[in-house]
């Protein structure tokens, strides 16, 4: 199997690179940060010290970074992938970022006869540990299924949406529905509590009828033991939120579920809740 | 087994008090417009010309109408079941009411030495039809036990919830959860669609991770089918919406979402939409 390159050993990137060099594969991994790298190293990955480096010793490389410049530093920056990487070699970009600038990347890797997927991923850090993500992936399908076997080790379920730019617009449509479910939860606890419910009471009743869903389920058991710690980063959610906004724009389309979460986002990053999970929402209304 | 009194056949009480005949039950019913109890009266039951009459020969009296002043009307009114109704009876209202009005009606009755119980339900008129209501139920322990085995027949799950108007209080916190869900459904169709993915994609990518939900799940199937039929109408949404409405300004509290909701709803209906099914609040976007 070709030699797999990894940038970005993140709270998602580190474990999911883990997967891939303790199922034996033949691992490079850069990040800005090196010293990130220490357990990747222990573990047998190669340390490369530039994206550039990276791309000429992988055929197939992956990234998982921050947001849309940072995809476009790693893959177009100085000593980016794009100076090393080899006619024929596919770069998948597990990120979440803007669609619209994904089809760009796309279009200019596909000039330089480099393959490109985008291949958003949703399950938090407890899917990357477990190596139980979704991945949503836009492209072409030779290429997707290049990526398969890889993905595996840390993917339970990778789905092939159309072409380039459909992963990120899932993944976009995934997070305006689980806001939406955000807000429903704080609501309906704020509700329970305010009205003379036990939030226990509802959470458990309500769970298993016509209101039910996965965050209330998950994130609902979170808050009734006051746990605000993270599955999803506040700060990230509201990032996503504003990719959404943007699509929006775009084909000129306004939806004003999506305008309220963005302002009680913002309202929850102002008061320094954007480190909490998203089930910290429920403390701005 | 005590005689059993039902009041109000309409598409949610018709079907239940179906279950209870069928079941073996001695049942009296009473409607407002007699013709409606055609079907019962052919399968058993006795047919009561007021409220009153019933009350008089039932220990157990059931109702399901549409709102309070209907409630208040058939427990109050002109030959209501207050009349008619012997001491030690127990009046159960599976209606979805106001949960304020819900406790000063318990107080009147035991004052007159009635029980009351209020047991609003969830699952729509399939629940009906199949006898699989979930009853949320407020009031004394005693009281909810006397109901549990008539209940059975027509309900799949009785949850005592606590005193009096507790159960119109879950009742309220579900159709909050469950309208926000609603919402969710409608923009992440309506982006789905706008944004260039098929929404049978979306439909079936997000209903299996983070952004999954009971409602998602089942009315977003209707959604992609084209069917705007109703498991549960706008309008009512929106006259329990009012209800949640009015619980919060009796205690202060500002739901942002809420607002946006009966907006929604108050559009739906303006656009002549109010007979069709929740997932129909995707037009008004």
């Amino acid at each position: 199997m070709e030699k797999v390159g990894f940038a970005g050993l993140g709270l998602m990137g580190g474990p999911m690179v883990m997967h891939l060099i303790r199922a034996g594969l033949d691992v490079a991994v850069y990040n800005r940060t090196p010293a990130r790298a220490g357990q990747h190293l222990r573990a047998g990955a190669e340390l490369c010290s530039t994206a550039a480096e990276l791309a000429g010793k992988c055929g197939l490389i992956l990234l998982c970074v921050s947001d849309t410049p940072a995809v476009e530093e790693v893959v177009f920056g100085p000593s980016g992938l794009i100076e090393g990487a080899a006619e024929g070699s596919l770069i998948v970009d597990h990120s979440t970022i803007s669609p619209s600038a994904t089809r760009e990347i796309a279009e200019k890797l596909r000039q330089r006869g480099v393959g490109f997927v985008d291949a958003p991923i949703s399950g938090g850090t407890s899917g990357a540990e477990q190596g139980t993500l979704m991945v949503m992936a836009g492209g072409e399908a030779g290429h997707v299924e290049r990526l398969r076997p890889v993905a595996r080790h840390y993917s339970s379920n990778l789905i092939h949406i159309g072409p380039a730019g459909q992963g990120q617009l899932m993944k976009c449509c995934n997070q305006l529905v689980a806001g939406l479910h955000v807000l429903a939860l704080a609501e309906g606890f704020r509700f329970a509590g305010e009205a003379g419910l036990k939030p226990a009471d509802a959470h458990r009743v309500l769970g298993g009828g016509a209101a039910g869903s996965f965050i209330w389920d998950k994130w609902g058991a979170m808050l009734l033991e006051g746990d605000l710690s993270p599955g999803f980063k506040i700060k990230l959610h509201r990032k996503d939120l504003l990719l959404v906004r943007q699509e929006c724009e775009r084909v000129g389309l306004g939806l004003p579920g999506l305008k309220l979460l963005l302002e009680l986002y913002e309202k929850a990053i102002d008061r320094g809740l954007g480190e909490l999970g998203d089930q910290a929402l429920s403390k701005v209304l």
